[in-house]
């Protein structure tokens, strides 16, 4: 585990960088000793935060008001001036003022001055601030923190970043005493000792720190660590911090917590889904939920005569959360002191088993450090749980489990056993708490069995300065698994032959470490946030898929088991994971597939009583593969109910075909495709043969009153029908999959081609139909060769997304913003998400291009220019999977954008920047492609024409890029600089595999070597 | 469908075959138009039994005990002479009478004869008999069986064949008016037309006749068909006509009938385990077994004042039901008068459907011959059943489900939904009726709710002559299926959406047809019968393992789907079962490994428990894989509870071994071995590691305490202790599975080898331990070479069979008859089936002793073919794996003891040659070898090496064998004669194979041919 910055030297250095930039750096590279303050000194957070008696600040308020609306009327007449409120603080900022007036403001200024003696001026960059007279500058609070910390003899050398003029104030406190270091592109007077010249020269500066401290170098992109307590983005957290195998999964909450407004425990089992009634304003839904099963974790404690642990009524001195992801630990140690004056250090580490998919465990280790006495533990498995994380859900039923029953062995076990109430699934949870504390401590045990809640009080005798440590590891069992006769023995049985934490932790670690080894990369180390970044991602897909779900049957939900977001339920993001699962793990892909594959018949059904053939995947699918997309939804901003006609998004079929070539494409699974792959092509072939008609005007066939990715536009303005007519992407991957459908039919052997003619009654005839509508579906283009979204998309009004922007944290609901205001997107050139361009991120240019040419239809390299342009214009990116898009299509025109949409992509969850929807589970679409653009989109890998092809073009960004991928039974480690490209087959089959670079095609044979020197124009 | 013989023609000849011998072959031909009598025409059974007025045999019944009393008085002082008493007969056999004494016999006869002159005397060979004087010896019955057949205006002609002098009695009468055979291996006098030499010869004629007569040719070999009804038989049927589609199995029992002794309706899904407890003379035991689930298949009628349908009530004038293997189908066609002399035709098909697996349909057919009026029909799903088939087991707690509820739409369907008590497992039954008759038919329904019962009685007008059909639909669903909900919903939705049973068989017949093209094979057409019972063992394969299977949690349990032995539970017989499908269906036999797989993490808690490491896979597996052999079982012979020592049989995990590396061998699958194969293999070969001790004396690793396949020997004379030391067996697979542990080490890519070498922590020292033992474990011999069964086997005394052949039916438990008379198994050189001889079964001759060699063991062909000798004289074949192996074994050597062993186990289901077990369940491990004998055993098929290798050695009684294997995903067609061996790769991957014949190797391109001129001196 990688140990704190600055141990190994005995000196711990204090950083207090500024601004929400530095911070977002900071916390991202790991570090847990970081400060981070407001750009003004006076909102510190984080441990600082404890240094400041918001209590004198309280009586600074009256004041504050007061000049503030003095100061908004003096600036009224004044064009430019704006008057901005903190808590702590009024500023004026004249940046925008014209010279001649700035003289009449600072007279105003003054005058509020000197009306509030309380308050004192500053001044910055262009600003002017009213704060309250109080010594509590900058300056002062690093000094504080100084003293603070090194009282206990320590000899702490602090080090303060800073961009404002307001950080002069520390850096002249820390003369002598510290290391002042000042960020800014130009030269300045400064009291810092060291000039920075960006943002980026400090987070190399910080990484560096990190190498030269620590023994582990880059353990930094292994970590997300977290240096205080905050209550309002705890759940944020928990997403985040989510532990899991891929067979179940537990959000990151602290054991103490419980489910409420700061924190949300939840734990998941893939694919246990339960369906329940709510009546709604009137109206009765149905929806079916990934359940929320009982809390485990619960595992709390009290002094006697305390209260139970609550990190918000204590005074916390030293907080720190890390998520170990190279061992898949999540760690937290807070010391904290009570409101009786008990200082307690709390540590706890947890473990969802990578080893034994049904085992967590837990280790809280209690330190007294300034008290003895009796404590009590409280470890419980809570079964009074709902589906209730994400608010807009509440009004619905969220009562899923019926509580079986309840007991104990008398001992150190009890088990609380549930039944979802209409899906039927049983659950046991089993539980073993352990006390490990010196011989002769008392302990003494008593049972506790509430309601829906099993659990025990352990009374132990705890002695100042003595860790104190307390295990719990859990068995669960579903009524689903494998290999099991009932749950309840099951899980004993499982508990009685577990090891303790540490063996358990030893086990878990290992396995993770050799998931590592086949999924993790090298990108260059200059960007050791960018590598975090991606691990982190990694880590939540092998989190969410794993050789433990081979056995399932489940897919992957778009929010992971991280949350209840889109209820668990499974969409089309498959898209977005697959491919970088298919070069890693595709026995993980084919078994996800067949999550689809034993819903084929659910979809035959769908499909016939629409009226068509073959099979028509839900857009929402949970257990059974009925949709369960709802037909209405609710606005919440308007509270009116609207058609929902989001499963005319049928195109979710295309992506699983896509999903099942690509497969097929990287492993060359002839097997697969002979007993699942090409049935399940074929008859999502029928179903789009049988929704196409044939225009006899254009000679062509058309696909009408369809959806597209885009959400926006279910239909044409002024009309209440659904659907939109020829949507560009649907309609081109149909052709394509119907050209897949007939070359999997050719490339089976022939028994099993024999076999699948016969089951499915395929003549000819048919499939003579198939390449028909395949060469002449019709595809709209406008303007100057730009490819319609769909039929008409260019005759929409353009609409002004800036009107907008100031009035709503976030436009990515444009739609029911419109709707509330009486108007509607679809009026409007503006999508949710990339539609057409969705074709340019699932296929090269040349193949699309190639693919369009077959169809008839001429698209010069230039028109394919416009239309990108087009609609980068014109899209919200109210989607997380559309940025990743953009940064995949636009990097081989506009690298700069690309890599900003790319920056976006990455910071999406871990900032939450969708404004609030992380909590309620991460984006694993988003995750995935965004590792997937480093990984295909900058080497130009594709899989086709059974050859391995590459056309690296790295951003300027990046230097080096190193992976492995696992292609047609070869283990390739694949090493991209700017001059070349290395090759290295570590084993492999009997057969050779073709590589292919720019036209060119090499062989790389078992256990051979290719080093391919790129084209030099490229190089830039 | 089959044709009846003759119909075609016009005329229907009689067959009459004497002998139970005769009667056989005729039954398994499957003509349903054969009569068959008992060998002294008494005791007519079958059709012609309803020409014989049994009231009149039964006033001679005193006359003919009192003269059985006179006879063997008579005969008891005289050496050889034996009184033999039938029903309706005393006949007293002098063959073994020395001649001298056989005047005084013939007197004690007369006097007879004399005091009873209601008895006749009549003559056979050797034999005088006393019957009672009435006209119906064999050729009245075969005028009067004429009579009654040509009453309605048809021309029958009889054919009469038989081999007794009785039988002359026949051929006279029939002079003239039909054809009379001889069956005799010498001239003799005889009023018959032809002669035939021997049985053989009978077959070949009669199924000449066959395709003579039938245009469909050989479809003979596609039906089971029995032309009468058999209350004593009717359990060894519905075993027999079990219809199955890999996820379930329902028993081919009549649709009226209910359990009880004569009938047992079991419907079964593969996996569904549960555990009851009982108590049995004071000892409380736990037995889980696979549970027999509701009767979906009742359907009864009656007409208005008549009673249900009871065939034993009722007088039967027609009967048929033939197993239509070629379409999974089983029909059943009756013609009956009831006591109120209504005639009533009844024809009921029913299907387990291969493409829905959770679909079941029956059709019921009812044409009143002679009346009209209303008549009730009776549908229901009865769930008040329990497993009570297995008599021995009756005394056991067999109730397994709770009834959770039932309910009906108010139309055609009913539900019942039922949970197993322990292991909480839920199924639905839901079942939909309908009635198709004419327009304006009366048609009533009425509710039928009992106790755990639901169904419906249907009241329906009724006319003469017109067919009224009704139509059972069965959707049967369980909480372990994937892509459910809920089992309820998801049983009717499966019901809305399936079609009408000529619909449902269209499709079904379909996917048969798909699967007999890969799985079914020829051999030389003279051998209809043969390849008739080769169908039925490959029918039974497929019905108990599919693509429906792949997607379940199960093993191949020993007696399949289509009864209750050995409770359902996994053993050793796949062992026997995977080399086929491994050649046909390797996708099933990948699948039922898993389930082996899957239970690792138990076999290692195992392992543990005994202090040993790695994997100890118990001998009886069901649910969760714990053990669940017995520890004791009580002798019904003696009434004592005796120690059960089965669970020593720890050499089933080195079958499991066996099949993993075969199937490995078949398809070069090494994502499995990385994912699963290799784990087996090593965790298995750690067991044995650990369980294997070195001995100083001898230089050599042995295994002590042991049990072999020979559950004779559980232990050594004069001790209670359990297990022999160094059985062959063992220990040459234990050093066999260490090498291919090894082996599969060195197989795998080299990031999974790292992989699972990190995972299971094996460094380069323990793999070197392996190494070393596999080179120096100790295999016992004695005499000039013979391989001991275990250390000591020589030692034992012999045992003499014959002194118990004749008090015991079968000596199969030859253990339980000497325990019950105070002496023991152990003591004796007797074993129950085969155990050294395992390993040629196993292994060819070549790789075996290729093996023995690398372990320091030379073995001569000679000393080889002594111990095929020496255990040939001392195996009891307890089990029906036995034969199959002694088959093998013998193919090279004797090729009459071989092929006699071969008829045998070919015998053994169908004829049920153990004295009544197959009505519990058909013997597959039996049933798959035979075939596989026929199809790698005559070819010499050998994989290994990456390798396909053939020796044909086609037995005398075959000349041409033609079968389709899937190879390393190459189709391969293989045709074999005297003469040669061609080969046609159909398709196939990128790869050629490589073929080889006796040392000289040739390799087969995709689509490739391949001839081999066979080696002269061979053919013989």
């Amino acid at each position: 585990m990688r140990k704190t910055l600055g141990r190994l030297s005995g000196r711990l250095p204090v950083f207090i960088v500024t601004g929400r930039g530095l911070g977002d750096i900071t916390r991202l590279i790991g570090l847990d000793n970081i400060g981070y303050a407001g750009s003004h000194g006076f909102e510190i957070e984080g441990p600082l935060g404890t240094f400041v008696d918001k209590d004198r600040g309280a009586e600074y308020l009256g004041a504050l008001d007061a000049a503030e609306r003095e100061l908004r009327s003096a600036a009224e007449g004044i064009e430019g001036a704006i008057v901005e409120r903190k808590r702590y603080g009024v500023s004026l900022h004249y940046r925008l003022v014209k010279p001649s007036e700035v003289p009449a403001l600072e007279r105003a200024f003054d005058r509020a001055a000197c009306d509030h003696p309380g308050l004192r001026k500053t001044y910055g960059k262009m600003v002017l601030e009213l704060r309250p007279d109080l010594e509590w500058g900058k300056g002062d609070a690093v000094l504080s923190i100084m003293g603070r910390l090194n009282a206990g003899g320590s000899n702490i050398v602090p080090l303060f970043i800073g961009d404002d003029l307001t950080d002069e104030d520390a850096f002249r406190a820390l003369e002598g005493r510290g290391i002042g270091i000042v960020v800014s592109d130009h030269p300045r007077p400064t009291a810092a000792s060291y000039m920075l010249s960006d943002v980026a020269e400090v987070q190399v500066l910080l990484e560096r720190l990190i190498v030269a401290f620590d023994s582990e170098g880059a353990a930094g992109s292994w970590s997300l660590t977290y240096g205080y307590y905050e209550p309002d983005k705890e759940q944020l957290r928990e997403a985040l911090c989510t532990l899991g195998n891929g067979y179940m999964a537990t959000r990151g909450s602290a054991p103490e917590s419980t489910a409420g407004d700061e924190h949300y425990p939840g734990t998941y089992i893939a694919g246990i889904y339960n369906r329940l009634e709510s009546e709604v304003r009137g109206r009765v839904i149905e929806n079916e939920s990934n359940v929320n099963l009982p809390n485990w974790s619960y595992l709390s404690f009290r002094p006697e005569g305390g209260e139970w642990l609550d990190l918000g009524k204590v005074s916390i001195e030293r907080y720190r959360q890390e998520l170990d992801m190279r061992n898949g630990v999540l760690v937290r140690e807070v010391r904290f002191t009570d409101r009786q004056g008990r200082t307690t250090t709390l540590r706890d580490r947890r473990l969802v088993s990578m080893v034994t998919p049904n085992l967590a465990a837990l280790e809280l280790t209690i330190t007294p450090e300034n008290w003895s006495g009796k404590m009590t533990v409280r470890t419980a498995v809570d079964g009074n749980v709902g589906n209730t994380l994400v608010a807009r859900y509440r009004e619905l039923n969220n009562r899923h489990l019926d509580i079986l029953g309840s007991g104990t062995d008398g001992q150190e076990t009890v088990w609380l056993e549930v039944e979802t109430n209409q899906s039927k699934v049983r659950v046991t949870e089993a539980a073993r708490t352990r006390v490990f504390a010196p011989e002769g401590t008392f302990v003494r045990r008593s049972q506790l069995e509430e309601s829906g809640l099993v659990g025990q009080d352990i009374e132990i005798g705890a002695a100042q300065g003595r860790p104190l440590r307390v295990e719990k590891v859990a068995a669960i069992r579903s009524s689903r698994d494998r290999a099991i006769s009932d749950t309840l023995t099951a899980s004993l049985d499982l508990l009685a032959h577990s090891g303790d934490f540490e063996s358990l932790l030893q086990d878990h670690s290992h396995r993770w470490g050799v998931r590592w080894s086949r999924y993790g990369f090298e990108v260059d180390p200059g960007h050791l946030w960018i590598s975090q970044i991606l691990n982190l991602h990694i880590f939540h897909l092998l989190e969410n898929t794993s050789l433990h779900s081979i056995d399932l049957d489940v897919g992957i939900a778009p929010r992971g088991l991280a949350g209840e977001a889109y209820r668990g339920l499974i969409m089309w993001d498959e898209l977005f994971i697959f491919p970088f699962l298919n070069l890693h793990g595709p026995d993980l892909t084919r078994s996800l597939l067949l999550y689809r594959y034993r819903r084929l018949q659910m979809a035959r059904w769908a499909a016939r009583e629409q009226g068509y053939q073959g099979a028509l995947f839900p857009w929402m699918s949970g257990s059974d593969g009925r949709e369960r997309a709802q037909t209405v939804h609710l606005n919440p901003l308007s509270g009116r109910w609207i058609p929902d006609n989001t499963r005319l998004e049928q195109h979710v079929s295309l992506a699983i075909a896509y999903n099942v070539w690509q497969y097929y494409q990287v492993t060359g699974d002839l097997s697969f495709m002979s007993l699942y792959g090409t049935e399940l092509l074929c008859e999502i072939a029928r179903f789009w043969v049988s929704r196409c008609q044939y225009d006899e005007a254009r000679g062509r066939y058309v696909i009408l009153k369809i959806m597209g990715p885009d959400e926006f536009h279910e239909g044409y303005p002024g009309t209440e029908e659904a659907g939109v007519d020829n949507n560009a992407y649907t309609n081109v991957m149909v052709s394509w999959t119907l050209h897949r459908a007939l070359e999997a039919l050719r490339e089976l052997p022939l028994q099993h081609h024999r076999d699948i003619r016969t089951e499915l009654r395929l003549e000819d005839q048919e499939l003579d139909r198939w390449k028909d509508i395949a060469d002449r579906l019709y595809v709209p283009f406008h303007g100057d060769g730009i490819m319609s979204q769909f039929e008409g998309y260019d005759n929409l009004k353009e609409l002004d997304l800036e009107k907008y922007r100031e009035r709503y944290c976030t436009l990515h609901r444009m739609d029911r913003i419109l709707e509330a205001e009486g108007d509607s997107i679809r009026n409007y050139r503006m999508s949710k998400q990339a539609d057409a361009l969705m074709l340019l991120y699932l296929f090269s240019e040349d193949e699309l291009r190639e693919h369009l040419g077959r169809m008839g239809y001429g698209w010069s390299p230039e028109a394919v220019r416009r239309t990108i342009e087009y609609y980068s214009k014109r899209t919200a990116h109210g989607s997380t999977l559309s940025r990743v898009v953009f940064a995949w299509v636009l990097s081989r025109y506009n690298r700069e954008g690309s890599w900003n949409h790319f920056l976006d992509a990455l910071r999406s969850d871990v900032s939450d920047i969708q404004c609030g929807t992380t909590h309620e589970g991460i984006h694993l679409g988003a995750m995935a492609s965004t590792v997937d653009i480093v990984q295909r989109c900058y080497s130009g890998l594709e899989t086709r024409g059974d050859a391995l092809l590459f056309d690296p073009r790295l951003p300027t960004e990046l230097k080096r890029l190193k992976f492995r991928i696992e292609y047609r039974r070869h283990l390739v480690e694949v090493e991209i600089d700017r001059e070349r490209m290395h090759l290295f087959s570590r084993t492999g089959g009997v057969e050779p595999i073709s590589i292919g670079y720019r036209g060119r095609m090499f062989v790389l044979e078992p256990g051979g070597e290719l080093e391919v020197l790129l084209d030099r124009e490229e190089i830039s």
